[in-house]
């Protein structure tokens, strides 16, 4: 066990607060590392909740001012799970007061904040450690991908094919603050295809340079504010789609949407390649699918590996024997894992987004959305 | 077994020569029919083989003049299996004679032809029928499907999502008709696309109203041509893909590739309402599957149905029993029947595709080439 | 095409009638062969749906009296399409007239009979052929299978595992010749037991030596009699399963139902060895899935090929493009055409299994339906 | 937060030490107890290990003798995570303590060793609780498989199909406790089928009455010694294979093996009734195929269940919101919070195995393997 530790302050105790505070009291207990955390604080909103919130998962102090833990000499480093338009706030508070931050993906809701953001984190200089949670980077199965990639195992790249599918976005889903542009900057498009551009920018390691095209479509432009009898307006994609070309000359394709019956958190990328092709998929996350086009023609195909062993597939060994899976929160707790590597002087696993890796990311689904707005369809009504 | 019946002038001795050949004999065997096929005459190019392929599949006549079945008293209809360049001068010269014509698809080079052929079928008048072997069309997965649609069992459709893959277009094939704007007018785009665009009207039984962009990249600029020291220079798309949206506000996303291994025939097509989703994929297309989103929640996921069974899934009482699956070339059989049926005065089992039909397809394909070629993309350059 | 030809007289117009009539029209299409097939002769006890048949089908000439073609200078093979009481008694007549022959599986309702058939083949002489139509060995993927045990790409075998299951016999289905031991035999067992001892005895290359215990339950006792008011007894098994140890010592489990819900026709088998898995099932049958237990760790798992590979996977070439699959009935094609190059003098694509074989199966459903009926069941009550 | 908790005395730090360490720190975190766990005293025979695993996983104290559990005041259960042959001697010492008892399984080495510890937990009276680890009741697939059969939604069942397929026994595994008799009690049989027969017990909610045969053969019979150029014999099973009769009728196959290459932790269950049928893999351990045979014949066919959801699959709404997969490790998490619940006196969300329904599971396994020592083989040498 690690003597040091990095005192974390926590802002956030719903989905993410749970997922990050589960993280990080996880994370020493299956991997060895340089450096403890240590649940120095947690802060949110609802003074209510947050007393039990801090006990049952054992953070020493909660507060409801989060601008609290950028003078506490207990955090060393605040990690953001608010919605999205806190990040860019939070984000700055505890940059200028010398904290490292990990902040919850998007980075902000538009380029324009992601921008003030990767700038900030320059600013602080490289003492201050950013990162950004796109925790599907930790899927063993993915760690196997990146490593295939690095490889050339995959040859020239010719195709890229992304998408995130969900279904909770009926027209009963009730109003929140994913729906307005106010606090989540887009809809699907910055909650779920940033997810994809991240992890395809990552596992290709190359730029993406143009968008052919995009249409954002919002079905449903009204929803019932939940304890009221009023409807409010939704202002932000249901659904986005676009096509691009990263810089070795693959096309790709993007696709995130809350309406499709029959997908729950389906986050699918697959990958073609000269020499072989990759498939991966969210809700059977420990399988990585391989196609090795250089194996002999009759026995060519798509190989199932279940990634969960130890010494062959990156984090497995953390875990449990051979054939033994791992869930959606071990995302983070590997990613907490390699945090607190790279916040002990080591490396990490694999390589972790910061504020500046971030902001490419947020740099592509701005340009998508500006394909979507400004686009130059072609009306069927043109073509006689 | 049907007393009357019609004669079959063939054109088109290879792949799709063989796939017909086979379509005409099998229909009577497996179909109760108001009036048969007679395998009247094929004609083809290569004189050395024809005889013998003429034989094997029962062709009464054959010659090498394809003219010559205008004028031939003993067909009734002219089946054109030939490139895509041939189609034109083929069927016009056909619908003049009066003769039925049945062309394999796409049905045109371009938009201009294909717009020729549709008015060229107007002019002939109702007596004479035409029909475009979109040969998915007849799967009866796809027919259960068709049939759930109309029905309203998903409701109103949000997307779209199309792709056909193929593998075998890797830089060491050769140089073929395929590869060349002259003869093939696209790539996969006319090839692949075309097949996806008709299956998705068919089962939409909408228009395609918008392209929303476009891409259609040829990775491979030249290739060897067969039996000599040359590469010629390919001028076709390896791969298309693009967005669309369809009349009812759903949007669609299309792609066509010969270059992604570990996909040999993956026309993959899956469409998803507000009531429910299909799913078909021809690699494995006796199945359906299918997504109840009125299903109870805990019941609820993707229902994997084999349609086999007679009375329930349409064509299927020609066939086997229950889960005993039928193949690829089936699909043209049931299209077979289907001609047969509309020519003895019958319904078909499903609507059939005519040149005005498949002049509508080649407009969506011209639409999203436009848009790939007159593109605005958004170069991310353009955005800090 | 072949100039001699083999007249074939097929008794026999039901669902195997019409595959095995289906067999013999398409074998010279798709495939080159030293001999054709002439349809000379089909003989069924139904003379008012017999005419029709033979016209559809393309045969010669039709009697109701299958002992005519014993004496029919026109008949070379006898091909015997009909319920198990039935095969020993043509069967027999057709050898006796120097006929060779092609009969259904099972060989016969018992052992006994099938012995007779064995001996009575052996007696013919070796001019006199006889097939059995085990027709699974013929999918493409199974060859592939066969091919590489042949290679010992599977090394030293530990498991067979095979299992059979169908969901038509539920109790509300009639009463018919399946469910009378007078007529079929047994039940489940022997229709599709046998295919599948068949299956592992020509995969593994290895005779099966013990029986472990064995359960052959009849679920439903009494059926309804179609077109009557009474319900005739049930006197074969619902399901049959048994424990087996091949020669090298392999253990095998084989299963066989009609009382499965969710499975139409699911004849799977799957073998793991020292060196590698393989498992096929017949409702996705162009599939088979291979582990290869060399393969580096870390890209270990099972691979799925689309066995549809000219030149690559057997019989694949006699049909269409790689991708683009076969059915059911193919299996009869693919095996009519090896029984006709045996019978030109050439060999087989892969090994036809022949009375001598036949009895071979047949004697492993006795042995295990000894071991259920005879069986030293422990009983719980016996242990305190 | 629940104000009072249960001291938990833990014997072991191996795979099910860390298993169960984190079980218990981990379920009040994610559920509402009315009781917690405190993590008293962790016992191992490594002292040199034992430390930093107590220190890691939070236990407060630590000692290499685990009789001292048995006096410690602050012990209110004591969980055993050793090999099988330890069970017995440490259960019987703390049942005569006065503590509850959670054992791993199998229970026992045998039988005998079994309904000794059955008759002490009786002896023990009905303060003191025991609990055998059969985890895998607790995937929230499992749970909605139970509740669908407690409903009646499968009708009359027909078929139970188990197999536990595992891949790491090859040659080159060495010696170690899981293949000596005097340690392990059996070898895939007690470690596998254990799982296999506590878990269609449940799902059954009946007993088996009957065994119909089996085999268990050693396919490896002896092993080197790490650390020595010693092999020492294996004297277990590397396989076991039996056929069951459970009360209501229905047959049962079981095997369990641990040289199957393609499956690394392949648990699946499969049960088929008149009215529906189902299927779990634990290898893809959030889903559940379910066909409801009294679906229309269109429509009918299995559904992939991802039983994720709150409210809908048990457990599911302690972890993430739906299509959020849970891991191996959350079987224990779910267990250890329903023996909190039965600890503080209130309901478990699906019942719990003691050492009485342990004990039966034994029997069942005793059962088979006197079927396969005692066996009445047919070998095929009888049968003529």
């Amino acid at each position: 066990m690690a003597s040091k530790s990095i005192g974390i302050g926590l802002i956030g105790q719903k989905f993410m607060g749970r997922a990050h505070s589960n993280a990080w009291s996880q994370a020493a207990k299956f991997f060895d590392l340089p450096v403890g955390a240590r649940l120095a604080v947690v802060s949110a909103r609802d003074r209510k909740e947050l007393g039990a919130f801090a006990q049952r998962f054992g953070w020493a102090k909660s507060t409801p001012k989060w601008e609290s833990l950028a003078d506490d000499p207990d955090v060393d480093l605040v990690d953001i799970g608010t919605p999205n338009h806190l990040h860019a706030e939070q984000a700055l508070r505890m940059l200028e007061a010398g904290k490292h931050v990990a902040c919850e993906k998007p980075l902000a809701r538009t380029l324009a904040e992601a921008r003030v953001l990767r700038d900030a984190a320059a600013a602080a200089g490289r003492k201050v450690k950013t990162f950004v949670w796109h925790n599907y980077r930790r899927a063993p199965a993915i760690g196997l991908a990146w490593n295939l990639m690095r490889e050339g195992r995959l040859g020239k790249i010719f195709h890229v094919r992304a998408r995130y599918l969900q279904s909770w976005g009926s027209k009963s889903t009730p109003m929140s603050w994913r729906y307005s542009a106010a606090t989540a900057g887009s809809g699907a498009h910055g909650d779920l295809n940033a997810h994809l551009v991240d992890l395809t920018r990552f596992l290709m390691g190359e730029a993406i340079v143009d968008i052919h095209g995009a249409v954002a479509p919002t079905f449903v432009t009204s929803r019932a504010v939940p304890g009221t009898k009023r409807r409010e307006r939704c202002d932000v994609d249901d659904a986005a789609l676009f096509l691009a070309t990263f810089e070795g000359g693959a096309v790709a394709s993007f696709e995130a949407t809350r309406l499709a019956e029959g997908h729950l958190n389906d986050n699918t990328v697959e990958i073609n390649g000269e020499r072989g092709s990759l498939r991966w998929s969210l809700e059977d996350m420990n399988v990585l699918e391989w196609c090795d086009a250089e194996a002999p023609p009759r026995l060519r195909g798509w190989t199932k590996i279940l990634a969960t062993s130890a010494g062959n597939h990156p984090y497995a060994a953390a875990w449990w024997p051979d054939g033994h899976i791992i869930g959606y929160e071990h995302g983070f707790t590997n990613m907490a894992a390699d945090i607190l590597r790279v916040l002990g002087g080591k490396k990490p696993e694999l390589p972790l987004p910061d504020f500046a890796d971030a902001y490419e990311t947020c740099r592509v689904l701005e340009a998508a959305l500006l394909s979507a707005k400004h686009r130059c369809a072609v009306a069927m009504n043109d073509v006689p």
